[in-house]
């Protein structure tokens, strides 16, 4: 049935649709896609398609391909060979037909990144948190988890489907998060599951302060690297190499799809936990996948920042030049440690304007991130510099946004 | 913390991880992955790593690479020139940084090969009907799903997930849906939620009186066309081509992973349908987007099966003569109307048995189909021959099925 076709006035599914999206114009938060091509080997340029004067070239400012590693020769090379050697697609589930070396190879190199006995590929670092959690939930009878208040809308996902209670903390927020672990029945499993890198705030959680209550009331850890892998640490292991404590960690979640730039999540912990999952979650166990191409791109990328510190060192260069040419700027650049360059603009339809201004004037990409990717009234756009943003492209940034700041009357920094 | 140093004899969480392993050791049914690659241009030809002597040829029956797309010229040169046009990953979600020209493109013509207005890509047809029904039932206030027992995994999720009532009905049972349909108040929305080709049991839905009830008892539709995109019809459009029904279904589900040998999942529907899962679904707007390179590829595949038949027909030859083979020898063919060859077995132990006899002294390569696949005593095999399994391929696989069926003192067809 087509749904304007509906027979019973009683049902107007046409009319209940219509208003979900007419919800969305009036906060002023409907989204548009916008139709780019990145240029390969010239990273940050792309193309965009919008508009009838054929593509237009622009600077792209938000991509997570963080060190464009989606670009780079070695990646290529072995997706190249992975699509000659062995095709497109797996043809099937891990269990049927669908498993490769590659991607047993890539478990092992996984592995052995953040220091675990075992670890798991997923299609998507979304599916990894949705199904690693719902499923230990489930296998672990009357568990507690406890989840930062900021976390990412997949380890949500995962929790409602867990079926377990469920405790928010305040973000990053040790007494608080303490106060609700020594409440509960020190016989019941817990698992506090959090983040290291928050991507739209651009802070760190105090991970070793986590795993210090978790010993102490108990708990498993599951912790989200999805920002900080390849990212951070000598290796690229993410802020749990880097501060040394990737073994306190029950389990470690990463993404394939932003500083590796091509897709696909994983977890890694006790081989016995990987055995678990790889066995239970409908998530995995169920869906094609993830093709050879790209298991071996990711196996390239994960090698190369394994041994090359070049591309973080200059992407934390280029992030701290940013901030400093914003600030300096009187932009309200939000206080980041990280490697992101969020400015606050807390409103849904001037984020959006300051988007569009950018990219129809300036040939400047980047997109305005509303709810319900951040809460509503702390929209903002949010920066991603990488090694080959330079300091003209900066400079051409922060004029251009200066200018709309004054013309919309936007607020300064204090 | 690792769990084998759980401090609290409360909560030993290695003993309740180990007890889980141990209930699947005990049914017969731990999966063990099997290590293969297959060799691009000789498919069914792969070669397998298990065991210390090197890699050793075999022959697949048991991939959803159905027509053997993903080894298609078109479809590796369209990546090829995506991988060197734009780079390995998206680098974003659709909505951040992560859309192109490429994902536009084949979501207008998989809305085409539908007849539908508009279409939708997700990293898998696993995703995209999580997402989509679990969105649905949210937007839908008081909605009823209507589900067939043997659903995949994937629906089942979905409709968990969104909330709803749900009512299972009894499989292809159109006497079963009528009567839960017409048992609730009119008033309520409703969606029927079911499979063209049921790829377990290798049968085919009877849409157009399930269409005819959901007339009646104004219910929207949502119909899986997974193992049937690129398969049936005279575009590849599904059984719903094949039956020029399409346009009755609200949502007409399908994925890229299978016929069209890549990778990644997707909804056509109404325009404003498209537009409510895209702006409303988790599982679609907090995920990088499919890789470009999987885009081109699929939209390659799709516009060849569009045009071409010789690999639809191949294939039903194919099956066709498989089934009449092994009928021939005796062997328990299950009743298949379609592509798909389903052997019987019924039990777990014998199912896994059968399947490393193949492997280990055959180099024929079928996995072993148990539960949660399939329900606990419905054990079986599933073959999926494809244009390039030739005859003699075929006699060698049902001799040795009839040896091993000797050997073990199986059962054979009534
Ligand atoms: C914190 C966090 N976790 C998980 C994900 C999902 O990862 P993926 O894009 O690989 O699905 C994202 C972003 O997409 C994220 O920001
Ligand atoms: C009926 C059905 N629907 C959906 C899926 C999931 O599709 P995908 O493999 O693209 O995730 C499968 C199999 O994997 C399936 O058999």
């Amino acid at each position: 049935m087509r749904i304007e076709d509906s027979p019973s006035p009683a049902v107007d599914y046409s009319r209940v649709f219509n208003q979900a999206i007419d919800r969305l114009h009036a906060e002023g938060r409907y989204r548009v896609f916008i139709d780019i091509l990145r240029n390969k080997g010239a990273y940050p340029n792309a193309r965009c398609f919008a508009g009838h004067n054929g593509p237009k070239p622009i600077t792209v400012w938000c991509s997570n391909d963080y060190l464009a590693m989606g670009q780079h020769p070695k990646v290529i090379a072995a997706m190249e060979e992975a699509l000659h050697d062995v095709g497109a697609g797996s043809g099937g589930t891990r269990n049927i037909g669908g498993n490769t070396h590659y991607h047993i190879e890539l478990e092992l190199e996984l592995a052995d990144l953040h220091g675990k006995q075992g670890a798991l590929i997923f299609t998507s670092g979304y599916v990894s948190n949705e199904a690693t959690l719902a499923t230990l939930g489930k296998i672990l009878p009357g568990c507690i988890i406890y989840s930062d208040e900021l976390n990412h809308a997949s380890m949500i996902a995962g929790i409602r489907n867990s079926g377990c209670d469920k405790r928010v903390f305040r973000h990053n927020d040790l007494a608080h998060l303490e106060e609700l672990l020594a409440a509960d029945d020190p016989a019941s499993p817990k698992l506090i599951a959090f983040e290291s890198v928050y991507s739209m705030d651009a802070d760190i959680a105090p991970i070793a302060e986590i795993c210090d209550l978790a010993d102490k009331y108990n708990a498993l850890t599951y912790l989200d690297e999805v920002h900080a892998v390849g990212m951070y640490g000598a290796r690229g292991g993410g802020i749990s190499e880097r501060d040394g404590i990737a073994e306190r960690l029950t389990i470690i979640e990463g993404t394939l799809g932003k500083a590796f730039g091509v897709m696909g999540g994983y977890i890694t912990a006790d081989q016995t936990i990987i055995d678990v999952i790889r066995s239970y979650a409908p998530g995995f166990i169920f869906t094609t996948s993830l093709s050879p191409v790209l298991v071996a791109g990711a196996l390239a990328s994960v090698r190369h920042l394994k041994g090359s510190t070049a591309e973080r060192e200059g992407q934390q260069a280029a992030a701290t030049k940013l901030k400093a040419i914003m600030a300096e700027a009187g932009l309200p650049v939000m206080n980041s440690t990280t490697h992101i360059v969020p400015l606050m603009v807390g409103d849904p339809v001037k984020a959006k304007k300051i988007s569009d201004i950018l990219l129809a004037e300036y040939g400047v990409y980047v997109q305005p991130i509303n709810y319900p990717t951040v809460p509503r009234g702390t929209e903002r756009l949010r920066f991603t510099p990488g090694p080959a943003h330079d300091e003209g492209m900066m400079r051409e940034l922060v004029d251009a946004l200066s200018e709309i700041w004054g013309r919309l009357e936007l607020r300064k920094a204090a």
